[in-house]
């Protein structure tokens, strides 16, 4: 496995690749790397030639009182983790190569980013689509692949692809949950383990309402409120509880044909998401 | 030469031509060609081996107040032009397939799009360069090449192409001008003939400044005053005198060093554009 940190040299070799007819395949993730992030490098390794993984723990996604300065790194354990699940290159570019002074220009979908996640935070997504974008025109990768586990990225990301004429194939791969359902994510480091233990609650909650959707529910704002109450059980608070079309994000009218419910809950200090698909007959 | 309208056609051709180990180099205009554009054309065609012109009347960037409706038109003009310059490939997209239903992503160049056209056209340069973005993922040039008459738009699109990690080479082409100076644009066709002689005091004053400075006139605004009254001696009505540093766009303190002299005037209805790019010794 090559590392490599300069922006100008993952160009080259990304040229380099395409020039001889390979297809480059590429997982961009923030390090720390868990079993959610190895299943996507699984999943694009047999989508190109060539893997590269990225890792950049990107700063103008974080918020001014997010966890940018806090979030988990450990470089060393990422190396022997991707080269493991098949990674070609590690790409590693610093900060200050990737957003130089002056930097100024920026990338946004404008609707999708308006409600569930981009409503607490509100130049999360803008973040995430320009560094994005760079990574495509560093990588140049004929393949991107993201974790459904954050389901507004990976549509905002799609849109994004899709208006922007990118030459680039997504996959979405699925959700990767702990034992008792809880989906993987490097921010559960941050969780005592006596909050690891409630944190089962927003997994069991979206399990919950698909229980009562199954049971004839047909009241949104019922099903919103027995989440809530359960996760409030676990002294989880609740940022935001959504059910939603998956292909726009607008609330649902009717439970009918396919939604999605997203939430996000503070335990303790930790922000955590998950979501569910369901595809209703009714 | 090809006449293409659909993307994804321009997007095979273009991997073909990549995958066969030629380079491409793209001339975006609005059409209705003058010798500007053709100027632009004959440069970019030195540069790659194959050439691709665009036509494309990008409807976002203009304001609601503005000459979309009215801009003018003449496709099949427009194409033995093209030919004649050296254009292999004529894409002509369709509004429609480049802003689909739901389009929503726009690249914005914030700091350098503030000042001179910016304040008066808000939303101008998130449209060309969310164009101009789509137009480098769709033909895929190696080199593209811009006019300087358009010093700001060539400014905000090298930004991008930097902050963006675009692997595109800019060139920017001199400014061809009219007998009398004045700067060619597709615009000076709403001219009358009355108006057309007007127009010349645009290139006059930015001659004046000139002259000014060379002859030790040290104060800005000494300089910006006597070329609003040329101008306005000739019923031009000014919509902007700046004289700013080329690289940010910022007024400058003092007249040393390179300094660019950038003008918006209204000759009646028509709001017309022109600069000059000044190296001084002092």
């Amino acid at each position: 496995m090559l590392i490599v940190n300069a922006v100008e040299k993952m160009r080259s070799l990304a040229d380099q690749y395409r020039n001889t007819g390979k297809t480059i395949a590429l997982v961009p993730t923030m390090g720390f790397l868990h079993e959610g992030h190895l299943s996507l490098i699984r999943r694009a390794r047999s989508e190109a030639d060539v893997l590269v993984t990225s890792i950049f723990v990107n700063p103008i996604q974080f918020g001014p009182n997010e966890d940018l300065d806090k979030y988990p790194k450990d470089l060393q354990r990422d190396i022997i983790l991707a080269q493991d699940a098949g990674t070609d290159v590690l790409f590693v570019p610093v900060a200050k190569e990737v957003y130089p002074e002056n930097f100024q220009t920026f990338v946004n979908v404008k609707e999708l980013t308006r409600g569930l996640c981009g409503k607490t935070r509100p130049n999360h997504f803008e973040g995430v689509t320009t560094v994005v974008a760079k990574l495509f025109h560093i990588v140049k990768p004929h393949v991107a692949v993201f974790g459904q586990k954050d389901a507004q990225q990976a549509l905002v990301i799609k849109r994004m692809i899709d208006d922007l004429c990118f030459d680039v194939r997504m996959f979405i791969s699925p959700i990767v949950r702990e034992d008792d359902g809880l989906a993987l994510s490097s921010r559960n480091k941050y969780l005592t383990p006596e909050q690891r233990r409630r944190a089962g609650i927003l997994y069991k909650s979206l399990c919950l309402a698909r229980e009562m959707i199954k049971n004839g529910e047909k009241d949104v704002s019922v099903i919103k409120k027995c989440m809530k109450k359960e996760i409030t059980a676990q002294q989880g608070k609740v940022d935001y509880i959504e059910i939603v079309l998956p292909d726009t994000l607008q609330p649902v009218g009717e439970l009918t044909g396919n939604i999605l419910i997203a939430l996000a809950v503070y335990i303790g200090e930790t922000r955590l998401i998950d979501n569910m698909l369901l595809h209703l007959s009714g």
